[in-house]
């Protein structure tokens, strides 16, 4: 067995696709790193929040008298505080529920609509203070009947999170009554009903997922310091400070120029740092206490009061004939949104059958509200759960075909030029190549053996996202420049993007020294998420490092006194065309200050072209038939990178993904007792698995480059979580002849599962 | 008498030149702006630092080790520490003696120079510790006679600072044998003799000052992060973020970009803070601790340890004809370097006639070492010595012609073309108008009566500065602008940029959010110094505003499909030339993001075009002749600021720098025990003037505009200390008859001054 990661590499480059060591890796391991909460300021209070120990209750009152008493409490705040409660709905007219809705989950005001939804919070001398604050605030609740499963929460008679909330769906129409089903959509290509007709093999199933946490090591934290002036200075942990400083400004009807977001080193994130929660929170308490504020979450309250994963349900159905093409295929989701409006069910909705070139097709989605917290983006938000139902369904009909299932997938795989459901065409795509590199692999070409084991394979797509960032750039007299960037390095962009500027100017890596910036710094840069960001930040950095070169020509042209168009540069060296004049890039660095003044160069940009990213993973089990319990044998993760420009980085993506897939297979799940309350809010009882669990995940990068950006890059951060469940799923089935189709997969659910005849 | 400050004002703006509410204003009055005392990371240790209670002594041998085994010190380093110390004298090259001495400064290795000089440094777990393990450090010196007089320190025979150093003339010669003469320069123009021997009057007396300092309220501080990565996090309180850089990267033998500084808000500086004394120290206690460290100065440190303006003697001869014409003038001038070389002597010698015209003239200036702190810049360098001088030597000669002091100066005062003795020609500049002002003012026009009373009156020059600077802008889609530079505000720069910023935009002042930012973050940048801020980083937001404008009218033309050369920018309106179409700037803004990207305006750049800077100053005085002691009664000063951006903060500049002028004339003095012990080194002790010993000093701005800069800015922060030395000194003549030649006019000296029969 050969466990070493491979790269199947289409173009070398001198800096982008090498392996230099990360800028932050020192600081990190000798735990240096400054995080949100290593920051104190002079005078810092700490701040803690009252949270909900009901799923749903009616708030009737909230005294925080008491609390305001204790002494060392310099601030109570409640939902009051906020301008929502003093905003009327004609005032707020179409924007009503976004904005209360908004407002609420930062504090709630009429309602509490999940266990640990924040109620109110403390700002004191220190953290005991405040904690001991929290137990003299005294909140009156009307308890009510919640309603946390999917399904449940969609039938008449239902409990109801908001009174009178009508949806409105993706085609305009208004639901008659209120219900908790928040939106609804529905795509189609071709004719579904005609294409089932012509099919030999159908194949139809409903499947579940539970409520799982992206598990981020380092809890939400933010302090916040709300100046006599107006400015509000605020740090933390986010993926987005542009989206935290907007927010933050939307909920506190202020400026976004009065918000001066810092984001401090973060440590974890996969979308659930994309959501905020302390921020205008800890502002609000700084502005009362008229001193700074930091708040944190304990544990218990990321996992209670952050926003987790949707729980879904889903029908899947499926037709094949008997040449091995898919004629036609629907898939109806339900996803949970938690206790407002918003789960990731359009995006699950355009992954489910993006792999699968399709004639005739349907999708619907509902986005439905459930007493839990307000779900939050998760690693390819939406596209695990959908793939969880669908390639175990590819796989049925592949098995009831007789066909080996990757070649079933080559047979039907979507390529340059496949028009989806939901109706983009795909530009230049790897899928291919990455079913290909599975058949080709050692794993895959090793026969499994011994009783009770099973190969499971799954392929997943995400889309990639583009977005909005920016770069600067400073040539230092040492011929070192100084990179800016407002993109949050969660997985090594500091390095990616270096990398790609080092690269475009031709100097070394060790001579670009990246660095992530506040929002004032630093033109606006989208989230770190949707696998964008080596991807847009990385093409800034391009763009800003030819806006240097092309700056560097020009002084050197004026300092020879010769014209511009005669000057090149090429490989880190300015010369003239034709006569023995150069500079290296080092030696015309040197002169900058003395020749007319320094250079800086910098970009901001919204690019198109972000290209899909597709991977396919091949896992072999083996179930304990006493027990129940999966263990995982073997594991390659296949993936088309587009460009991999620092491969370690990516092969860390694509392992991590994987293993936070295997997590969301095997093991995790928010565990809810009859009131709606988690019962597993730890990391001792929500069970995350550790390296002990696992054997190495051998990785292959493939790479198809990307017509879309100068480097071919495409993003790899999301698809890797995307396969996992399916393929273990696949993988179970094929060890116990047992078709799971509700996660987790615990020992329990596989020895209650009916066997499946196959 | 009227009080009100007036402005002389050659043309009008819409944002420049009006007063807006300063950015930092509020958080300083309330306490909550940031200075590098009140930054806390996680893990800090704090540093103190042990000083020589010698002027001037061998160190045979320093013993670390008790401090070492104290329970909670974490490091302890001396001159071995320093990259000097084991660095060869061959290695070292020419540079050796700069490198000696940049090092030394920081940490003495074989010689103490100075009481006050740093030997050793210890970082602990509190201050406490660390005070008291300073305490445990065995320094075994050999004391020496020290020399603390610049006359002293020039003759044959007296102890020597460095018993191997020559110098070099700025003509070339190098001297026989040591001295603690470091250099010698001499600059002539037409023949002395000659001129003199047209004269009817010649004067001629010699003059000296004493050691004063710039007295920030904020002591030197510095915290350092020597990371595990080799990157140096620094955070101080300095005027110039970017010489903090490269001098901590010089001393530490790292590459600048291995540094990252970030200036705090500052508490004074007039010079004295772009020298600098902590920073590599903490650094390097922060490498050996594994920590970061603050290291904070007492304020007995800082006038013992950093750098006053020199003490000094001068020669001053001058001759004029009955026409009231200079005929010939010289200087001679001797300024103390302290410990190290490098007193500011070339510019007083540069400035001391700026203000005349003189057919000729000679100027010679030596740069003296002797047992004091090395010293520093202190607002305008060097001038306030020399006009100490010849602005009384000026008064001097009007008197013995019978000619009012404004109409002699009118009659010899320099005017574009004019060419000073050490060859540069004058731009257009403004001191005839400022002595016109002080002849038309109701001050001047206002005879003094009343016994013991006299008015004084004097001119002072400072050629301002250009140097570096950069800006980045960016626009939010709330039509704000942020504006990012390297310049530490100091006396209101962030107004003062912003306001260029928006008149250039044609947009609000409030609309512009100007920030200070650290060395990584924004293009090269010079001190704040040499009132060169608001004029060269001014500069930078005009020019980097100038390239948003391009870039809206851009994205303009690219939103209506039309060439950009049809489409112009005015007011903050973007338009097309002759079609209906129209944005305004907030519009515009909003729709960035979603038509192309953000847009960032940049500029670098080194001006020459400063214009240079006269002011003209009157005072009233009463001479107790009993005490000696001299009261001002009245104070007008006037000043060419070319335009003033913040009138407001021109007026503080003037007001400030005539106060420090008046307490360097009156009160000031480093007063020194027989053994070169400073005895007075506390604000109880050295005396400075509060604003109970003044009157309001009532400023005339005159704006004779600097046709060098887009809105004629001159830099304004340095000329109003010239003048009042001199200014007091003529009126304490006038009061007394006495013609007082050494600094301060103490009561005693007053007392004991001889009558001079005028």
């Amino acid at each position: 067995m050969t466990t070493a990661n491979q790269v199947l590499s289409e173009v070398e480059y001198d800096v982008v696709g090498k392996r230099p060591v990360r800028p932050d890796g020192v600081d990190k391991v000798t735990g240096r790193a400054q995080y949100g909460a290593d920051l104190n300021l002079t005078g810092l209070l700490q701040g803690r929040v009252l949270r909900s120990p009901h799923a749903h209750a009616r708030i009737r009152s909230v005294d925080t008298s008491k609390a305001e008493a204790l002494d060392g409490v310099r601030a109570v705040i409640t939902a009051a505080d906020l301008p929502f409660a003093s905003m009327s709905k004609d005032e707020l007219g179409g924007d009503y529920n976004r904005f209360k809705f908004l407002s609420d989950n930062f504090l709630a005001s009429n309602k509490a609509l999940y266990r640990g939804h924040a109620i109110a919070a403390v700002a004191a001398d220190n953290a005991h203070i405040a904690e001991a604050a929290l137990a003299l605030i005294e909140v009156d609740y009307e308890v009510l009947e919640p309603v946390i499963d999917v399904r449940a929460a969609m039938q008449d008679g239902a409990p109801l999170l908001h009174d009178d909330l009508v949806h409105t769906s993706a085609m305009g129409e208004v639901s008659e009554k209120p219900s908790n089903v928040a939106s609804y959509m529905k795509f189609e290509k071709g004719d579904a009903a005609a294409g089932f007709a012509q099919a030999n093999v159908i194949v139809e199933r409903e499947f579940t997922t539970a409520s799982v946490h992206q598990g981020y090591i380092e809890p939400h934290n933010a302090t916040a310091h709300w100046r006599a002036d107006g400015q509000i200075n605020v740090w933390c942990s986010t993926q987005g400070a542009f989206v935290v400083r907007a927010n933050t400004a939307d909920v506190l009807r202020v400026d976004v120029s009065d918000v001066r977001v810092t984001p401090m080193e973060i440590g974890g994130g996969f979308g659930g740092k994309v959501s905020f929660y302390l921020e205008p929170v800890a502002a609000l308490l700084s502005s009362k206490a008229g001193a700074p504020v930091k708040v944190l979450m304990s544990r218990t309250e990321v996992f209670e009061g952050s926003g987790p994963a949707p729980g879904s349900w889903m029908r899947v159905k499926m037709g094949a004939n008997r040449a091995g093409k898919i004629t036609a295929a629907e898939i109806e989701l339900a996803f949970e949104a938690g206790a407002y409006p918003g789960s990731p069910v359009m995006q699950g909705a355009t992954c489910a059958f993006a792999c699968y070139e399709l004639e005739n097709g349907a999708v619907e989605g509902y986005d439905v509200m459930v007493n839990k917290p307000k779900t939050s983006a998760y690693r390819a938000p939406g596209s695990p759960q959908a793939a969880f139902g669908v390639e175990q369904v590819v796989d049925e009909v592949a098995q009831k075909l007789g066909v080996d299932p990757v070649e079933f997938r080559l047979n039907n795989a979507v390529t340059e030029g496949s028009r989806k459901v939901e109706g983009p065409v795909f530009q230049k795509i790897g899928l291919v190549e990455c079913l290909e590199a599975a058949q080709n692999h050692d794993h895959y070409r090793t026969p499994l053996s011994g009783p009770n084991r099973g190969r499971g394979i799954a392929a997943g797509f995400w889309m990639n996202r583009g977005f909005h960032s920016s770069v600067n750039m400073t040539v230092n007299p040492d011929g070192t420049v100084n990179l800016i960037e407002g993109s949050v390095d969660i997985g090594g962009s500091r390095a990616s993007i270096a990398q790609q500027a080092a690269e475009t100017l031709g100097i070394g890596y060790d001579e670009i020294k990246p660095q992530v910036v506040d929002t004032d710094s630093i033109g606006f840069t989208m989230v770190t998420g949707g696998s964008r960001t080596t991807f847009a930040t990385g093409w800034a950095a391009i763009l800003a490092s030819e806006d240097i070169k092309t700056q560097m020509v020009e002084r050197a042209a004026s300092i020879w006194d010769v014209p511009a168009e005669d000057v090149e540069y090429d490989s880190g060296v300015i010369s003239h065309k034709s006569e023995e004049l150069s500079f290296t890039f080092k030696e015309l660095a040197r002169q900058l200050y003395t020749t007319g003044g320094g250079i800086t160069g910098t970009a901001s940009l919204d690019p198109t072209g972000e290209g899909n990213s597709f991977g396919v993973h091949v896992v072999d089990v083996e179930v304990d038939p006493d027990t129940g319990k999966t263990e995982i044998l073997r594991y390659t993760a296949i993936q088309d990178a587009g460009k991999a420009v620092h491969p370690s980085y990516v092969e860390g993506q694509i392992q991590g993904g994987a293993v936070q897939g295997i997590g969301w297979a095997l093991n995790e799940e928010y565990y809810f007792g009859n009131n709606g309350q988690m019962m597993n809010s730890s990391f001792l009882d929500y069970r995350m698995p550790t390296s002990l669990d696992l054997p190495m995940i051998d990785t292959v990068i493939v790479e198809v480059a990307n017509p879309g950006h100068p480097y071919g890059v495409r993003g790899v951060g999301e698809v890797p979580i995307v396969p996992p469940l399916a393929a273990i799923a696949n993988a179970v089935e094929q060890a116990t002849g047992k078709r799971m189709t509700a996660l987790p997969i615990t020992p329990g659910s596989v020895l209650e599962a009916e066997w499946n005849g196959g």
